[in-house]
């Protein structure tokens, strides 16, 4: 025997830096430095410090309640974990050669500061497994709240800026082509009820997500007859997990999480490409501000939309983001495998990205003018077609018989090269005997548009209700 | 106006092809014939025939409502519509030249049936946005209602094997290593709740987007001041949207399917990986039916697994247009863009995709036999290396520490080319002197495996309280 | 033994269906109703019936190099093989219960044509695996000939329409804002550049992998000594696979093909994407024919550009398609795995929309109308700051000293409300002594475009230039 | 005219650190903050630095050319980037509030060492657009030629331990399902020649994008006429390109490498699985060294492939980069668009983890251990089965009947619960007559697996061929 014993106290005089590890005792020897670098998480998984010792807090005092820890020894870890908390957010924690993730960087730091034998019993039943599940649902649960906020806030402004420019006219297009004169505040307010649809699953997405891993050990529970209800309720779950299995390899709030924000960047992305043409010369219809443009190296007079082509660009990396953890995820064994290391880079990537993303977002369209004359300019009478359909309809003729009319008025007018308004009455009448010299009343956009007054229409009273029902439901939100 | 009047003449003489198209009016020249068949989505679209006409339906008692049609004229379009959809049924409807969408044959087979008259008034006030973002939001509800019971069977059959082989003992892997000892029931149940997952995120999407669109007209609303409520109410919608632009652009609905499946998939070939490496050679703990196998052309011995790769494989499908879905929808303008028609075969292709995994998975476990004895030969006595560890707290020592020690009790074992269990007491008692001889009492899989009778956990009485709790879940579900 | 003889006659003579299979003689039970359906494949790789022709007559061949076939036997087995090609071109081949894919089905006629035995020697040595790798590298080179053919009329198209409008000045855009003044045939012709560069990668990945797979058996080779190089030569592959488990498991020309897709429809979407703002009434620069647009089926004036609509929204589809073969692949074990069934249905689904997509590019180029009166309408006197500046450092000012000088004569001309062309020379001579009556000679937007002679710039010179590269090179690709 | 330049005056005293930007001449008020963190491209694309001080180097040698530098000029220009060049080496570079990007930072640094007036002349001509697409190709290209050697390396590894384990049986698997028995050197290098097709791809995706953008200008070219073939010469390109619209919007390099990446790393997770599988207990055929495997937090026993794992993993990380790069440039308009940006950080985050991938790969291959014993206890019987059916072959009888027959033997000894080679002759001869004594010189997998002589067949003659033949290609791709 005596020869394991001195392997065993050579192990443990020389391999100092191996010792640190978590998992070293039966390893004979260490880790090529290539695969130290691949293998440390660290570097990125820092940011759930706060987190990780929220959930060892809370581990700690169910050690407590089961008599694993004497209260001496809780009081000590506790003060011991609240005063790494303080180093990571004064900047003054030390990552040392074997901190491999931020599990074991703290479990180091907890051992120099209070000891290696009570420090070493932190980790009692745990496993690194239900310990990074729930540091990474507590993470993600916070920064959605802030999420949300930003989301918030950013309705907030649609609906300031659309009454704002309550009554003010403009093309509404389908297929990029003129399509049916609308009011700017019912085009912007349309952004508020994707963004509203958004918050919608967000809520959903961290309610439902809301359920505690922490127990559930490696992969097989937790053998000390741990209280899991009072770890879920110390740590603000609504429940607890209730398959280990499951819950060690369950990354669905991290994929859902990525698709929420693919949708969301998806939604701006279509309200920047708006933006982006309407700031262009030819249309004309919005400036976008200074504080939220750039301008070219080369060309004197340019003024660009980056902040709305990034915007737009951005939801490359987001998509992208989405794909990799379900290429991740895909076709794994259950339970824990060190693939899913790749979790984590992914979902700051996407937070960062959002939470700039929507800030901006804000800002633009806070910032943003509207010309209400170029938008009143590109109104055209063709853009009346269907109102001479409906003015036939009111006449009797069945509309799929008026839509063919009105074509032929149409074609009449290109013929002609003149517009609508401009046609003879003649030609009208010629086309169909239901047309008569109150057609003229039609020429008139602004009522146009005040005819659409079912819910949801671009009427003014239509865009009135929307943003009162926006309101009221941002001050719920709220509260 | 003469030259005028000839022109249109002719042209209602001679493109009588072109006349069909529901837009004709205006175009000089029909489309390339190429052109055409690209355009065409009737081959596909068609699945959306009774959504079509149910939405018709409901429209035209709106119409009924607000006067637009008689009661005569109702009463002739309501027996037509019904009349149509019979065809569709028995495969008699005959789709024509022009037909280039199932909202276009429908109408023209309409007016065959009741008069262009009378049934061109059905589309009046309507548009094809507002009518087919309705048409397929009930179509994935009533699907996705269907999808959600096949589900429920397999979380059904997962909890009737899991009761069959409740106290089968197998080794549990991380990284695909001997981890701990658990029971097979306890494995195949982290699926069940998996799917459980998947089912809450279903039913959540179902009641999120059952808002109804219909009466936003092209995007701007309806003049005719019809009643939405009504609207949505006569469709089983839970309520109307708010603004006629978000409405016609809006496919979050389809988007969300994606996801949905997209995520269900994951989990689904999660499940194939580990059965089809279950039921190799190596590991064979379990055998795939005869049902749900396939051998080889050319090696007269093989049995694969077929179906459970096929699972695996459509993961790549589904996730694709998940993908798919999203790059169309990205930097589009807002409102209706014909790009959206890229959004039906992917979500008729996901569907029917998901509709077969789930019964094929549903099958194969159903059918799968355990190999019980496979499964207790491949438990080896490292696997109770923790609980070696849970030993030494259990006699005061720090997990960290205990950890330590038992890793250099695997080491000496591994040198002396040993088993644990057979590792003569004297090797435990020179690595710590915390070992006694009542370390003998833990070589016993059973008791192990029941030590883990904290919520979630692998203990015989947490598998019987999630059989139990699943069993109730499934019956509120059914109800 | 009777036992075994018994159960193996009752097998012969009851399971009828299940002997058909290629694989059946060692199975006790046949495939779940639901399983059938799910393992067919014949549904859609039965469009890989000539090159399954084409790889068995080669391997018939081989087989009678090597007196494993008589040439009796070849012969009636050459011929068999011709006649069922000539039944799925003529459209008689009748499928028929347990044809379970496109090389079962073929296998089974052909044994029907001329009996089981001699039918029945084909498949010697050769397994599915080498025979699908085969059949779909056929297929696909062929196709993708097809397809380079597409591309090389569609740069011509291109080089024509700019030939026609070699001269025709408009705005250049980055950031979609005006920046300097081009021709209409250089920005034209830029996509020709593109699609060239596809054409490049086109060939270079149909030569990468011209290498064939058949005789590489199921995993481990071909044990009759067959020659390799032969079959290889006998269907036109440049040389044969050098490892038979890399060559059963090979997909890489698949996915490449899937990328090679993407990569040219999102150029395809650029293009698109340019052509759908500048057919809006706001820019008006082109018109796209009546055969590649449609209309609205509410409101009568509509014209919308729905053939570039549908192309930008087919890249999801493709890009979908590239995503899902990469997750297909993404973790699976060597060699052949049932998973690469999914690799048919989006190669064929990538081809149809390719084929499609370039066909109507090529139709739409062909017959759009460039408005020259709406583009030269849209050049505006700022586009030609960068020649002022250019102006400045001819008279020996650095270049972003004059970028800066310049940049306060736009902001000038902004404050006075005038264009850069109305700017009173004094203006120009506060903010810059060097700046001289002679100002004036740079408002001349011919003069301007003129002066980018240096290769691939937009002067006159070099557009003809790329025009006679790009006629040159089409000649030698047509080669 | 006094108001002017007043204003300008202003501008110019007050609006320090705007006047940094290179555009900022026309612009009123700076940026918003959170724009301006939005906007900077600094803290990633400063790893171009080198590209960027070899590209101005060139292009300061073209302007030297035409004369629009002075000899004078140039040399302090030279030695001023050269200078620049050393600080960012040597870490003494300091980053100033203003610098955007690499560009800005580098040019400002310049001004500050040789002056504004000549420092300011660098830009002559030049736009960030065609700057920053010749940066990024000349950094991909000089960092692809570093992965092609990683590759190499890679292969070098695998031919070495391919000789290493030469006549080295195991099973072979499909399906993962014993198949057919072969060597696992023949296993190994399967791997060699999909990493050598990966090289292939790489090497022609380098040449192909070999093709300088610089002197593109902004989008329409250079009006100094200068110098573009002496400009890529200088730069190492093999030409320079022929459309500058074309030229500045060109990302294609950037998706191919994404593509090439993604490939390859999905051939590495192949790789992965395989070894993963391997290194179970239940397999047990290879061990990973300590070097690349890591332990248990919580189980002492555990020895995890966690390089393996990591490597599986990482392909969602560099497919998903994939689907962001096309998901930013779908549907774009064409030239630049700020959008572009979001090139980088995917390209430097895919090379970094190429770089990474590879070498691990190699360091895992280098380092494993075959368990030869293991290896051969996993061959069974019934893979000979193939061999009894060519058996039956030799004898005259058609390849499908011997298939069915073998079936029926298969059958008859899982009836009787034996293997193959103990089934009595008997049951041979009850079920074929052309069974003889003889069958049993088929039991001997050696045998077996030396008759695959054909070209890539899993023969010891065969591997032998195919590492010779690699080991000679290497020779020349390192030459």
């Amino acid at each position: 025997m005596s020869e394991i014993e001195t392997s065993i106290d050579l192990r443990y005089e020389t391999k100092e830096d191996k010792q640190i590890k978590l998992w070293g005792g039966r390893f004979e020897s260490g880790l090529d430095p290539l695969m130290e670098e691949f293998n440390d998480s660290l570097r990125f998984d820092k940011r759930l410090f706060a987190a990780d010792i929220t959930g060892s807090i809370a581990y700690a005092k169910a050690l407590r309640k089961c008599d694993l820890l004497k209260e001496t020894e809780f009081n000590l870890m506790k003060e011991g974990l609240e005063s790494i908390e303080r180093e990571w957010k004064n900047g003054s924690f030390t990552i040392k050669a074997g901190d491999e993730d931020i599990h074991t960087a703290n479990e180091r730091r907890l051992k120099e500061l209070i000891g290696t034998e009570t420090g070493g019993k932190l980790h009692t039943g745990r496993s690194r497994n239900d310990q990074v599940a729930t540091d990474m649902k507590i993470w993600l649960r916070e920064s959605l709240k802030e999420l949300l906020k930003y989301m918030l806030k950013l309705i907030d402004v649609i609906v300031k800026r659309s009454t704002q420019y309550l009554d003010a006219l403009m093309p509404g297009y389908t297929h990029l082509q003129r399509a049916q004169p609308v009011y700017f505040s019912h085009w912007l307010l349309s952004f508020a009820f994707m963004f509203r649809q958004d918050c919608q699953r967000l809520v959903s997405l961290v309610d439902r997500n809301n359920v505690c891993p922490l127990g559930s050990g490696a992969l097989s529970g937790n053998p000390f007859n741990i209280d899991r209800d009072f770890l879920a309720k110390e740590l603000d779950f609504d429940s607890c997990s209730l398959n280990s299995m499951q819950a060690v390899g369950d990354r669905d709030f991290v994929a859902e999480f990525h698709f929420w924000s693919s949708l969301t960047i998806v939604h701006m992305s279509k309200l920047a490409e708006d933006l982006i043409l309407w700031s262009s010369k030819e249309f004309g219809f919005i400036e976008i501000s200074d504080s939220f443009s750039t301008g070219s190296s080369l060309m004197p007079q340019k003024k660009n939309a980056d902040s709305l082509e990034l915007i737009r660009g951005k939801s490359g990396r987001v998509i992208g983001n989405l794909t990799a953890i379900l290429v991740v995820l895909k076709g794994l064994p259950s339970t824990f495998n060190k693939d899913l290391q790749e979790d984590k880079e992914g979902m700051f990537d996407t937070m960062d990205t959002m939470k700039n993303v929507i800030q901006v977002t804000t800002g633009a369209i806070d910032t943003l003018t509207l010309n209400r004359n170029k938008c009143i300019e590109a109104l055209s009478s063709d853009m009346l077609a269907t109102d001479i359909a409906y003015y036939l309809v009111r006449k009797g003729v069945s509309f799929r018989k008026s839509h063919e009319l009105v074509g032929s008025v149409v074609a009449a007018a290109e013929r002609m090269g003149t517009e609508l308004h401009n046609l003879p009455i003649a030609v009208f009448k010629e086309i169909s005997d239901n047309f008569d010299d109150d057609i003229r009343l039609l020429w008139n956009f602004e009522n146009s548009v005040n005819q659409y007054v079912a819910k949801g229409g671009t009427s003014r009273s239509s865009v009135v209700q929307q943003i009162a029902f926006l309101k009221e439901w941002i001050k719920q939100m709220d509260e």
